[in-house]
Parts: C-alpha cells; structure tokens; sequence
C-alpha cells in the first residue's frame, strides 16, 4: 500500500482507476479498532481489488500514544483525537472510543467540517442518534452504524434499505451474546445462573461488572437503534423498559422445556397502534390509538426474558452469537443471523460501512435519511401476551379452584396446567391464553395475597407461538 | 394517490418535499406482478412516508390485455410491453415476465434507454447477468435483483455492499422451497420422496413438471448469481454441476437422523483457490492453482444433497423457508433466512430495490459495479469433504476386511461405521473423514464391482461439521 508517510495531501495514493484514495482516520483502538486497523494496514490492496474503493489509513488516535501497538507504525498514532479528526487530510472518520462522552463531540466536529462518520458505538446512537442523523444529513454527509448492533451481522442495512418500502408489525431479537451465552449454559448443561455467569466471565464473554449486559441496559440500547430504523422514530434508550435474567431460574427452563419452548432475552420491538398492530386491543384501549404512517405511530420497544417455542427460528440461536427475526406485513418472517460482537466481526461491519462512506464521497451521494419523528408507547399494562406462571401452593382441596377463579376475574384464560406434587405443598404450573399484561399484574398481586398460595415463583411472557395468531 | 391519467409528463405527482415522483413499469402481471400492483396502488403514500420516495405505476404489460385484472385500473394495462419500457414516461421498469427471452431483449431495451431495472428473473441473471450488469454500468442506470435470490430475504445488497470488503470463503444455501418442503416432509412425516412430492404438488409448492426444483435448475440458477457476487466473477448456470433430490431415500434420512444429521438440497459456492481456500488442497493440486484477488479466483459452485449437522442453523431451516450461510474471513458466520418464494414477499424485494432505484435516479449515483472476471472452476475430483456412504453387503466373514481394505486402498479414511443385520445381507454405515471426491467416487467404483457388495445405496455429502476444520 502506497502510504502518505509525509503527510502532504499531493502524495495521496490512487486505485486502480486513478481515483484517489479515501483517507481514514481511525478513533480508539482496543479490540475493534486494533482489528480495522490491521485489516487496513495488511488488506488495502484485496479491499480495493474486492470493493473499487482504496482506502488509506492515515491516523489512529489512541488515549495511551507511548504505548506501542503491534503491527501499527508510529507515526500513524497520535494521542490527538481532535486534532486527527480535523486533519484536513482525513476524509472520513471512523468512531470506535464507545461511551457518550468524547465520542459525541468528536462526531459532532467530524460531520460538521464535512466528513462522513462510521460508528460502532450503541450508548452515543440510543442517546443521541437522531441529532447526529440531522448534523450528518444537513452536511450531505454519512453517519453509518452497521457495527452498533449486532456485530457482523448485516441488519442496519437491510432495514434502512431493503425494507424501506416495507411495513413491519414485529422485530424480535437475541442482541446480547452475554445473556445468550449464560441461557444457553443453564438450558443445555442445567447449571444455575450463578455458575453460568462465573464461566462466562472466565471465558471472557462476561466482565467483571456484569450489570450492562446481565440487567439488559446493552439490549435496551440495540433496541432503541432497531426502532428508531424499524419505524422511522425517535426512541432512546431511557425510553425502553427492561428485564435482565438475574432472576431466571434452571426450574422454570427445565418447565420451558418439558412443555417444548427455550428461554432467551429479547429485545422486542413492535408496532402497536392502529388497526395495523399485531396484537388487537382489548377493551381497554390506550388513549391516543395509533396513527397510521403519516402521524406519530404507537409502538412497544422492550427487553426481557421471554419464552420461545422450540421450533422457532430464534430457539436455534445457541451460545454468544445474535439474531434478529423481522415480521414484515409482505416480507413475511426474516431472520439475520450471526457473530454479535469480537474485534474481526465488528471491524468487518466497520469496514462495510467504510466501503459505503467511500463510493457515496465519490458520488456525492450519501446514504438516506427520512426525519423521525418521536413516538407514543403503548403503556406496558396494555401490552398483550401470552404467559408461563409458576406458583407454589398448599396440596390441599379447593386450592386450585380458588387459584383458577383468581385468574378468571381478573380475564385471564389458562391454556394449561399442570400439578407436580412437592410434598405437602404442590406446584402449579400455568400457561395462559393472550391476556393483557395489566390484567396479569392483578392476577400475580391476588395471588401473591392469598393464604393457599406459598410462593409466585417464575413469571415469564410467551411469545412467537400459535397464540399470537 | 395522484395519477397521471391523460399520461401527460408534467402532470407527475410529487411527493411530499416537492419532488417528482419515480414512474414505474410493470412487465408482467402474475403472482409477484399482481402482489407489486396491488402495493403500488393501494400503499403509494404510505410508502412515501416510510421511504421518502414516491412511486407511480404508470403501466402494466401483461400478455392478455383483454383479461380484467382485479383492481388494477384498465388504463394502465397494456400488450405492449415493448411501447412500455419506451415510453417516455417511465423512469424505471419492473421485469416480472420470467424465462430469458422476451425478457432479456424488454430489459436491454430498458437500460440503454436510461432506465434503471428491477428483475426477480433468475433466468435471465444466470445467463446474461455479467453483459446486462455492463450495460447497466455503461448507461449510468441500476440493475436491482434482490428479488431473484431467495425471495424477501436481503441477501443480494448485503453481499454487494455490507460484505463488500469481506474475504467471502463459502456460502451455503437452501434456495428452493420445493425441495426443502420435500425433505421436511420425508425426514418429518417420515413419507417416501413420492409421497412428499406428490403433497407439495397438492399444496402448490412444486409445479406439476417438478424438474425445474426437484433436479436443481432452479438452485444452479440462484448459485450462479450468488457466485458471481460473492465471488465478483462471471458465472452462469451452466457452470454449475448439480444433483437433484430424486434419488434421496427415506431410509438415508432416518440414518442421517440416528447420526445426527438432516439431509438438505444445499448450492455451494466456495473460493477454493490458493492458500486462501476453505479446503486444504490434496496431492493433486488442479492445474493453474488459485490466485488472489486481484487474478482469477478459483471456486467451486454446484448444487447437491447434503448432510448438516442437527445443530448447523441451515438444519433448522424447515418446510418452504430459504436460508443462505455465509462463511467470511472475518464476519464469521451469518446466516440471512426468510421466505425464498410467494407473491407478496418477493414484492416486498422488489419494492425495496423500486426505492433503492428511485434514490440513485435522484442522486445520479447507481448502485456500484465491480468489474467480473471469469474464474477457475475446481474440477469435482479435487473437492474435498466428508461422505456419508450405505452399502449392502453379503453377512460373512472377511466382508469387512475386503471393504475397508477398498477404502485404505483409494486413501479413504473412515471416520465411524454402523453394521446393522439384514437377515442374510448386513447394511454397513459409514461416515468417512475429509476425502477427495475423486478418491471416493474411485472408491465407489471399487466396492460395486466387488463380489460381497450387493448394493451401493445412499451416497451423501457431509457439510458443515468439524470435520472441516
């Protein structure tokens, strides 16, 4: 690779055709960023051969520049993040110090003077994606985070793009390796989440602070992303609720199984409102409805553990990769599927976007955008789902016709139940028709109140099977 | 929606930032057609909402112009598909008429006019896919064919563009429905490959001539298409070796289950060339070699039966569904899965590449073209992968002996036999490790002409395990 080891702009390399090539500037690099720049260093030549794009890297701002980096030249490290990004040699800027802070204003600087800016970086895009859309689209220039969500897999593309004309009802994804991780451990080798958290963090798939992925505040990022492109909105990630999988049990998986179905955590994202919602509405409908396209739409954006039936196409993600599945009114059911997170997975979405931000520099034509408007959500008690309870209660006579009339006053529908003896008490296990979330809270706090009942131990919605229908 | 009855140019509608809307045509009005119609018709301003572009069908040619189309004004069908793609009017032509000629000559016509086509036409791709993309690139115009490839799922624009600097090693796909409901069946419902081909016929999946999908016409169409982005080479149909789905038997499908495996119609495509090639190459290295990017690839591409693993994601692909299985460098492994035929999913392709058109028909900026070169193909003796291999032999002593020593003799390597007893007759089960195909198929010839066998039956591929490591 030809290298402007002088830093004059005249030596710039040039592709094949003659074009010149596209200066990147890289921001942080740890595991992503140490694994782009290798690519860039080592691969310039296949790249161009492959994409019609040279891209030449000209800087890496690291936070320790006396540090040295394998592999890297000197020269190309400078502890001057802002200074590299105002380099007017760099053309584009590649983001990957993660965190909301410096990372939001050295975007900031770079879209304003003009450069197109790609990003892996979630916190900074759920608290402030829609600004730095705005900045990028008023400067005719690129913000592009396929890398954010979901490591390698494509799926910020496919949803800007391939389902622009598209209306979807439903996204449902498995987002965080780390809870898929520990799920999978408990589910296949029957350990408790305890366990499966200590080896997951010996195996490097958990920190040492488990809390960003095991309490959901990772997924609820992703998810505010996902429905910010899934619905042309604005949503954060404040404005997602979240349930982590600190409190799944091993019996309430063994129970998930017998009755054919796996627990995973989901991030889900659907459209609520109008007469185009999955779910019908009840009859305590929300205030306000849903609008059609033209207004504010209505939709549920949410994390929390969730029971799938084994045949769905999401059971089958086992271990730390990711899916997204996408229920489309035309499209039908989609699912993408792969590596969420490591440094060569993520540098390779990195390095797509990359290509993107090159041809469209060359064009002059960036990548689309279409305002956002801030949505309503659906109240949680309003959302409709079926649910898996597991109650303890006393083994004697009459208990489960006083359980069962709990449920029918407050209009839940059970689907099934079965007994298992537990010396002088029993344990009920329910599945329930599609009840509103609000009417299953009054269940649970009646239950939870009455003299028969010992304990209300697992709680967990139902989703993705025949019931939604 | 505005329409342009009289057909006068400056009566185009506009969409809401004041910008003229893109006109379409319609060739073809079928299944897909009807369902694009149907969109465009009814969703115009909602698509223009969620998309930012707004599409105006203009005309629809059909091959019976009499007949009375359902909802589709009969202003706007036509006979004459050729004064449609000329008509001054249209911006951009939607090809849905199938088959190579008279779409090849509608498409041609299209594109040296300036209009940017959107195909779902297999056919004609893996024919003339390399010379239509060159003229397309010459006339400055895109040539979309999302749709063509496994119906709704994104996967042409996320190998063009998210994968476009990836080092792509395999891709393995489940591209026909057909044979995919077939073998679901037989391995599900345990029936014979009549039976489940005479049900699919009965719920129309499969046509009443099957050829097309049951012998992997369909799936060597789709392979090439897939080749030749993948691998940025020019590969047509006839490139492609195929096995169809015909000569699998139930009793094949119970062993693969007992071992477990699922049998799949799988097209393969997989750079083999030089060091960078998935499968080590044996002693007899093909002529030529492999190069790297920047010469002529060398691949293989074929459509076969295979045996996956029960927990390859490509084995929970069930029924009609598609999936394709991208294995790269550095993404790793993704699988992109989704509904592979039916009129509204493909619709929905088609309608994402119509907006995808209609932004680059603003911009000036078509989709990029990377030049094709023609590659190498791997002779099919010199691939390399594990068998599954079904053999009746005569229950005597010395049998196995004779046999192994067969294997030995061809450098064959066995992996792990299953004798189970046949009255006199004993059935032998093997699974080999990672061979040559020309070892094996040597190999084959031998056990035939040997006395004690009396029957070579099942003979499968083994794809996607550790072996391959």
């Amino acid at each position: 690779m030809a290298r402007t080891d002088d830093g004059r702009v005249e030596t710039r390399a040039r592709d094949d055709d003659g074009q010149a090539a596209v200066r990147v500037a890289v921001l942080g690099c740890g595991n992503v960023g140490g694994a782009l720049v290798a690519l860039l260093l080592a691969d310039a030549d296949a790249i161009a051969a492959r994409s019609g794009v040279r891209l030449e890297l000209v800087g890496v701002a690291v936070g320790d520049p006396s540090r040295p980096r394998s592999g890297v030249p000197p020269e190309l490290i400078t502890g001057d993040a802002k200074g590299l990004v105002n380099d007017p040699r760099v053309d584009v800027v590649v983001e990957l110090i993660g965190g909301v802070e410096p990372a939001r204003g050295l975007v900031e600087e770079a879209l304003a003077a003009g450069k197109s800016v790609v990003t892996a970086n979630k916190e900074l895009l759920a608290a402030h994606g829609t600004a730095l859309a705005e900045t990028a689209a008023t400067a005719g220039v690129d913000l592009l985070y396929e890398a954010a969500v979901a490591g390698a897999i494509p799926l910020i593309r496919p949803l800007r793009e391939s389902l622009a004309g598209e209306r979807i009802r439903r996204v449902m994804g498995i987002v965080n390796g780390t809870t898929n991780y520990i799920l999978t451990m408990m589910s296949e080798a029957g350990v408790s989440y305890a366990q499966a958290l200590a080896e997951a963090q010996r195996l490097g798939y958990a920190e040492r602070d488990p809390s960003a992925d095991v309490d959901g505040h990772d997924a609820a990022s992703k998810a505010a992303i996902l429905a910010a492109l899934a619905f042309r909105c604005d949503v954060v990630a404040d404005d997602v609720p979240r349930e982590g999988i600190a409190t799944v049990d091993p019996v309430d998986i063994a129970f998930a199984d017998r009755l054919g179905y796996v627990v995973k955590l989901l991030a889900v994202i659907e459209r609520t409102g109008g007469s185009e919602g999955l779910a019908g509405v009840g009859g305590a409908a929300p205030a306000g409805g849903g609008a059609g396209d033209d207004g504010v739409p209505e939709i549920s954006v949410r994390v929390h553990p969730a029971m799938l039936p084994r045949t769905h196409p999401l059971a089958a993600v086992r271990g730390a990769f990711n899916a997204v599945f996408v229920e489309g009114e035309n499209a039908g059911e989609l699912m993408l599927y792969g590596q969420g997170a490591g440094g060569r997975p993520t540098a390779s979405a990195v390095l797509g976007d990359l290509i993107d931000a090159a041809h469209h520099r060359r064009t002059g034509a960036p990548a689309r955008f279409v305002s956002r408007v801030r949505p309503t959500f659906r109240p949680t008690d309003d959302l409709r789902c079926a649910w898996y309870l597991n109650i303890d209660v006393a083994d004697r006579p009459g208990v489960l016709a006083a359980v069962a009339q709990l449920f029918g006053d407050n209009g839940v529908s059970i689907r099934s139940m079965e007994q298992v003896g537990l010396g002088d008490e029993a344990r009920l296990i329910f599945l329930t028709h599609v009840a509103r979330e609000g009417d299953v809270q009054r269940t649970l706090s009646g239950l939870r109140r009455l003299d028969v009942v010992d304990h209300v131990g697992g709680v967990l919605r139902v989703m993705g099977d025949e019931e939604e229908a």
